[in-house]
């Protein structure tokens, strides 16, 4: 007689092995983390003795299932504003609370209240991208759960960075810290091509690819976000992230609702894989995945719940019987997508989707001891025909519950026995998770009325800016000055306009709402004749400013968006206590300095009168590198203006002295 | 102080009433089987004194479910046949079992799971239609559930009776005993337009008028069924069922999928509902219903499971969920079908949907006391937010789940307390489950390799054909018998086609399963030459027959399909047990007599070859009554022509006498 440690012995062996071999009154041997042995419970228990027999008769024992895509820690931001537009949902809920509230704490308590409910789902494995990922790795290993755990970089400030390069060097740190880990995969992930920028993208393709860890990544998740990338550059956004190198990596790719078949072929080619989630396609709006399709090109395609804020659970077997019923009317077939195969991707490929195909997913010697045990006999779950064994994933897929979990183990540690959890105290989690929501109900009870919320409630289509700013003003008191930059070899122009811009800035009682301007651009002609009209709303949220090589740096939240009512409104609307005008004549070049795009403008501003003409030279970036970068330039065109340095002027026009309130 | 049964005290009430009551911490109060006040928990402990007193604090206590539409004897036939072609699924596994299988104790037994199953659900109403009604009554009353059930009415022969006829006496006979009684409203259910005739709507509306009950009806749940009734009368299926007078009744029509907003402005204008089932749907691969249209315009729409073959199970917080995701992406638009619809959907207005929307489905004084109560405090529902009411609607819909139900109370009665059934032995009926289970695998087993599933495994589109048909074979000795029938004023000929028939009958072992025809029919021109050529296959099950006013009446299931393999492959597939051939030359005419269909066949046998003309007369109907009234006609039919009695033939040509084997 062997030894081993623990002997589940009885129950419906379900493998999930490459034979999907089922093993009616099976038995598992357990060493240690491993598994040591499957087979026929008569044949086990004459070959093993066991420190621990658990009896699984009325049990289905099947692989711990593999949550492909998820973002923990907003467990605690579940069912925080349902049933809104995506805008209202992202911009005027998630984001600014996540600003407010994300924190190391936030993402611990996050995760393990999400560790807790996944544990309870029959999940042992998942691939979360968040922020304060070793946070959430310490909170996944502790409570005994296997993670592919992507920090997220964003060309966006997030909770835990002001610039991607924050969020670079994070990531690193955390690869470092937590790869070799048994339980923990570090990963990066920049959070979407959208999102990103192309440098972003590289230098995430570029840290993977040297720890060889992957990259999780959001791809063509809306139809919208198609369409941007086509207008944008003419490719698809497969497309795009491949011709930036960064499918050279090993991707996880969340959703891709909107690829076509040649996307499929360029995914399947660079051994990429796929998370579908179809609960938080379907509630938000974005549509049905191609699955079967995917599926039929060979793209290995686990399932994922998505975070809560957007299911809002993370119920897997919920999960896997939407997929499985989702591709059957979008394929008008009702034998698409078998259960067989629904639960394949939530196990054995969920496996492989997370680069983790060799050591989890399915019941087999040699591979970790990630088990899960189900009851199999609720009234839900009666009868059940043996005929066929194949009923059984039908059995699983179509009737089951997640409350239908008893057991849980991972690594070959219990998580959960009898549905009591062994690692986490969920009561105390539940309660510290109570305490965040009162705050955060506080907090968005005060922000609902605010100039942001309002804004984004009465305008379609709002973009964030970047936000990086460089800006450089002057008097121009010579001419020439001006004509040596345009000439110089260096300058390449790209286009000029001349515009009539009328100016209306909204302040508010309390600095921190930002400050809200609705600008009219007049596009003149030759003639001075107006021929376009354009009016935009700019709310822009308290700047952090220094200056550098003699520009400013502005590093602060723009978002811009259409103004298609007339200033009227918007004055009834968002009640400023305090309105200024500025209105002037701008003639506007976009060049490349050295290949650099900026913007260069020549301004007389008519309101209030001012007797000097102005210069300003621009630029915008997502990076704070890049943004020094691009103030050194500036410092050389100044130069080669011959500009002197006290006729650089480093305010606003609004704050210019000269210039009456 | 007023005396009360029952005060349900604390918790967040959800009254679902017209103004969206909700009360966090609140109390309801019932007497006998009604609600006498839902209010404050403080102000009703000071106004009544209660025999008993449930403390709901943690939970939410909302109305009960309403099921929309489900056939529950089928939980017995859960997963039978998963991920299966429909015709395969209907035709080749559960019509035969159903033939063999159902009987009264069936639907008892399968009604009490499913009640068992839907109690733990929080369901207290549901429509139901199925065979044996007064079975699914009797256990529905037993369980003390509220429900709708209609008695099946089909075209096909049922396990119930033996014709369509003998299913509207029954229908009738059910709605004169079980009417009137306090939980169980008896319906009509013609199964389909397509499994019905115009008379069987007809008969049905008019029984259901008679007694001022619904009639329950699947309506345009694929696009084939809109396809063929477009093809067969150049009607969308609700314009058809509104032409013959079926909308007159109160109707509740299941699935819907396939209407257009006329159709819904049909619907609407006669008070008709409909039961939206999103799961059977998409599980079937039927398609997506337009719900936000139908609620646009203001049609009344519950929420159905659909019967657990096809679903599979009763779980309506999750039926609940998938309405409300699955609207977002079909309208592509997030914000529609917002959680408190899709609730609203499942309680008072599904009560609408059922014509019970005066009694139930809402937390109200005076109506009756069918109330869940749920644990709200789950992992899977934590935190929750309190800024905005409505995110009690989310919690459910969103993260609830049917494990979550604790108590549930119907008409002021206890039916689950602390998850405990208190009305059926759940382990008993269980076991009584299994042992079906085994008989019906033990019957598939053998029937899955018999001639019927083998044909529908190789045929495409393959239809039952009508089970009465009436005709009568004589042989043909003077030809002016036949020229006075067909210019007999009470004769119209509709068409008249020359063919060449050569048919090869397919013989087995065991009579019972069946003889199989393969016919070519040679459709010929006017100088003999074949213009088209077209091959079937028919499946004639063992035939009831007797004769009548001198013609035959079979009575039998046939199962036509196209052949569209050339006869070597059906023989070597089919592997009969003997072969028998017979080619005939046919005149056929398509004939109105007294406004009534026949056809006339004027046959010369050439293989084997007959000396005599034979002339056949036959018409076929769904109808037993109808089958013997055609029986009439033939019979003055044969007398126009003269035709002596001794000419007259009662058997096949394959019997005949004088044509050897």
């Amino acid at each position: 007689m062997e030894q081993v440690d623990i002997l589940l012995s009885g129950g419906i062996v379900i493998s999930m092995d490459a034979a999907f071999t089922l093993i009616f009154d099976g038995a598992v041997a357990i060493r240690g983390s491993e598994i040591v042995a499957v087979g026929e419970r008569e044949a086990l228990t004459a070959q093993y003795t066991a420190h621990e027999v658990v009896d699984c008769s009325g049990q289905y024992v099947m692989p711990g299932l593999v949550n492909a895509h998820t973002h923990v820690p907003m467990t605690l931001l579940r069912g925080l504003a349902d049933d809104r537009r995506l805008d209202v949902w992202l911009m005027g809920y998630m984001m600014p609370t996540e600003r407010e509230f994300v924190s190391p704490e936030f993402c611990r308590l996050g995760a393990q209240l999400a560790c807790a409910e996944q544990i309870r789902s029959g999940i042992t494995s998942f691939a979360d991208m968040y922020y304060y990922e070793a946070e959430i790795a310490q909170a996944t290993a502790d409570a005994g759960m296997r993670g592919v755990l992507g920090q997220t970089i964003l060309k966006f400030p997030a909770p835990d960075a002001d610039s991607y390069e924050d969020s670079l060097a994070y990531a690193r740190q955390f690869i470092e810290t937590w790869r070799g880990h048994p339980l923990i995969t570090p990963a990066v992930a920049p959070h979407a091509p959208y999102s990103s920028t192309e440098d972003l993208l590289r230098q995430s393709a570029a840290l993977a690819i040297e720890y060889d860890v992957p990259v999780l990544i959001h791809i063509a998740e809306t139809r919208q976000e198609v369409d941007d990338s086509l207008q944008e550059r003419d490719q698809r956004v497969v497309d795009y992230v491949n011709s930036v190198g960064l499918l050279d990596a090993k991707v996880l790719a969340a959703h891709c609702v909107h690829i076509k078949i040649s996307e499929m072929h360029t995914l399947r080619e660079h051994n990429c894989t796929v998370a579908h989630c179809p609960t938080s396609n379907l509630k938000l709006a974005s549509g049905i995945a191609p699955v079967t399709d995917m599926l039929k090109f060979d793209v290995t395609v686990g399932i994922g719940t998505d975070g809560p804020a957007s299911n809002n659970d993370l119920d897997m077997i919920e999960e896997i019987r939407l997929a499985a019923i989702l591709a059957k009317t979008a394929a008008n077939d009702p034998t698409a997508l078998p259960a067989r195969q629904a639960l394949l991707m939530a196990t054995r490929q969920g496996a492989e989707a997370l680069y983790l195909g060799d050591v989890t997913g399915s019941l087999e010697p040699g591979k970790l001891a990630d088990i899960v045990m189900m009851d199999c006999d609720g009234a839900h779950n009666s009868p059940r025909f043996r005929r066929d064994p194949n009923a059984v994933y039908s059995e699983i897929v179509y009737a089951s519950k997640s409350t239908d979990v008893a057991h849980v183990m991972c690594h070959g540690r219990w998580l959960m026995r009898d549905r009591e959890l062994l690692t986490l105290d969920e009561e105390a989690l539940k309660q510290r998770a109570r305490d965040y929501a009162v705050k955060i109900d506080v907090f968005l009870a005060a922000h609902e009325g605010d100039i942001f919320s309002k804004l984004l409630a009465v305008t379609q289509g709002m973009e964030r800016g970047e936000s990086f700013e460089v800006q450089t003003k002057a008097i121009l008191r010579d001419a020439s000055g001006l004509e040596r930059l345009l000439s110089h070899p260096d300058v390449q122009i790209l286009k000029m306009n001349h515009y009539r811009q009328y100016d209306t800035y909204f302040e508010f009682d309390r600095a921190e709402v930002g400050r809200l301007r609705y600008r009219e651009d007049d596009l003149l002609d030759d003639k001075g004749e107006a021929q376009a009209v354009r009016s935009r709303l700019t709310l822009t949220m308290p700047t952090k400013e220094n200056t550098f090589h003699s520009s400013v740096l502005l590093s602060h939240s723009r978002f811009i968006a259409p103004a298609d009512r007339p200033l009227r409104f918007y004055r009834e609307y968002f009640q400023p206590v305090a309105e200024r005008e500025l209105q002037k004549d701008r003639r506007r070049w976009h060049l490349h300095y050295q290949g650099v795009l900026f913007y260069l403008n020549v301004d007389q501003v008519l309101r209030p009168e001012a007797p000097d003409t102005f210069i300003e030279i621009k630029s915008r970036t997502w990076s704070a590198m890049d943004a020094e970068n691009k103030a050194y330039r500036i410092q050389q065109m100044l130069g080669i203006m011959g500009v002197p340095a006290e006729d650089i002027i480093l305010t606003d026009y609004l704050e210019m002295e000269g210039l009456p309130d």
